[in-house]
């Protein structure tokens, strides 16, 4: 029996057919032009669950659910998304509208951090785990629960903005309006920050890096340098890293959950990443020297499918 | 039918009977005398058990479950005190060791700040939510999870160190050997602390204060002064305030609960505690202007009793 995920996000609308083994049999994508009406890009979600069934060879009857992977929050009680700062969406019926126009009554809806965190438990990282994290490292540092294998996110269904615990007091100002959150620190753009600010004070102090010749500042600039040897690369990547095992450490001391894992751009830097968080969280964390069993941290491994497979195994 | 509830600290043993609406009927305490063995500990429980009952009229045998709270890493799954820094205990099985001693099968272990969250939702400040988070303020700051009724403790079952969230990266040196915990900012001992700091303060500075003739400083000297309108005792309390909303902000965004409970010393500041917090949590909390339910921040309601009620309620 074939399921529906469906990963809806501000740039594309990328919709799989995920068989009972939690693989994608058969993908498709169209952009989102999230500047349009709700139900004109609903119309376009619906257009491609008809393809990939099309492609398969079966009908859209034969799909036992449709998830949908939303930006924002997204009651999965009522299928309704409340609000979300990517789409065109205030306390919009999803759920409703995708199965008029598709025919299918089990439609499922939930935030797309959360989905790719359900997507991640089961086919990915912390696959045969039942409590675990994920981490995702992008634009902002998104986050999602999973508790005796469903998604944790509060009476409301706005938790796990792990992005949004605050990790210096009074600090830099977040998108969020607060000010010293974890995001402000540890996603890809607090990254580029970092890398930007070294420039700047390498420049004025007339230090010589390598990054003052890079052509576009991104977030493998200052790791790229690091790896060459240059000193200011190391000293971005050094704070880079510093805040974001303080950051893992809490959530290692919050949920003690089997598994981390971390999605994201910055999660690209792979195993090396891994080794230079490990030694700070071990050192760190609550019950280290006298429990036995210790949270592991693992690089996500659905990469962009992850929202896909969580929103077909809502 | 009755259980019994166990509420074993590092001063005092404390046991109650417990009849099926969650009140105590019968509650008895010996001093723990934590230098001793563990299974004399325990010979002491078993007495107080043997005592309640008694008390009540009944037998042992009519007692359907055991609950003990137990500080430390409490393994619910086996029984076993893994470690406790503050009793006698490694890798301790206090749930066979009391079986034998009292003839109850049915013994449960939990960590006692975990206990006191599941009385608290059971029968006190939480009362009739699913999903609610306990913090104590006291010595340290404690954290208790309550997800669909049941304490979360992770896979481990050392989840919910909530007062090792460090809320200011490389502040402040916690008792847990990290740096800039929340519990090194808004226990009473951080609260102690401010306040010492700042009548040091304002005595090199030759400012009055009125308490620079506190006799004794406590987590109450700072609010006392500042309720008389003292200018020094203001910029404690503040401080503290400051803190504390930051770290709660932070318990709801991760949780997004129904209710958030404050226990332990602190929390005796009453109403005024809650009406000094919220301005500062809900401009802050994520979600904020566009969710219709926000999470409620409310005294507990049981004191010392929660740790008992919520044992038996294990």
């Amino acid at each position: 029996m074939y399921k529906i995920g469906v990963d809806l996000g501000g740039t594309n609308i990328a919709v799989g057919l995920v068989d009972g083994e939690h693989r994608i049999a058969v993908k498709k994508s169209l952009p989102t032009m999230a500047q349009r009406e709700a139900e004109a890009i609903v119309a376009d979600i619906a257009k491609l669950c008809f393809e990939v069934c099309a492609d398969k060879g079966i009908s859209l009857s034969d799909v036992e659910t449709i998830g949908i992977a939303s930006p924002g929050i997204a009651n999965h009680n009522t299928g309704i998304v409340q609000y979300s700062c990517n789409l065109p969406f205030k306390n919009f019926d999803i759920a409703s509208s995708l199965k008029e126009k598709t025919g299918v009554n089990n439609i499922k809806v939930e935030n797309d951090a959360n989905a790719a965190a359900l997507g991640e438990a089961v086919a990915g990282a912390a696959k045969g785990t039942l409590n675990s994290v994920m981490i995702t490292l992008g634009t902002g540092v998104g986050g999602g629960i999973i508790i005796d294998g469903k998604i944790y996110s509060g009476f409301n269904c706005a938790g796990a903005e792990l992005g949004h615990i605050v990790i210096e007091h009074g600090g830099v100002p977040c998108s969020c309006g607060r000010r010293g959150c974890w995001e402000a620190y540890s996603s890809a753009t607090a990254l580029i920050r970092m890398t930007k600010e070294k420039i700047e004070e390498y420049r004025q102090k007339g230090l010589s890096t390598v990054m003052l010749d890079a052509p576009k500042i991104n977030g493998r600039t200052a790791c790229d340098a690091m790896r060459t040897g240059d000193e200011a690369g190391k000293e971005v990547y050094d704070r880079y890293v510093s805040y974001l095992a303080a950051g893992l450490t809490n959530i290692v001391n919050i949920f003690q959950p089997e598994v981390i894992s971390l999605g994201g751009g910055v999660s690209n830097e792979g195993q090396s990443l891994i080794d230079a968080l490990m030694p700070l969280i071990r050192s760190e964390q609550y019950g280290h020297g006298f429990l036995d069993e210790l949270t592991e941290i693992r690089i996500a491994e659905l990469g962009n499918d992850a929202g896909i497979i969580g929103a077909a195994a809502l």
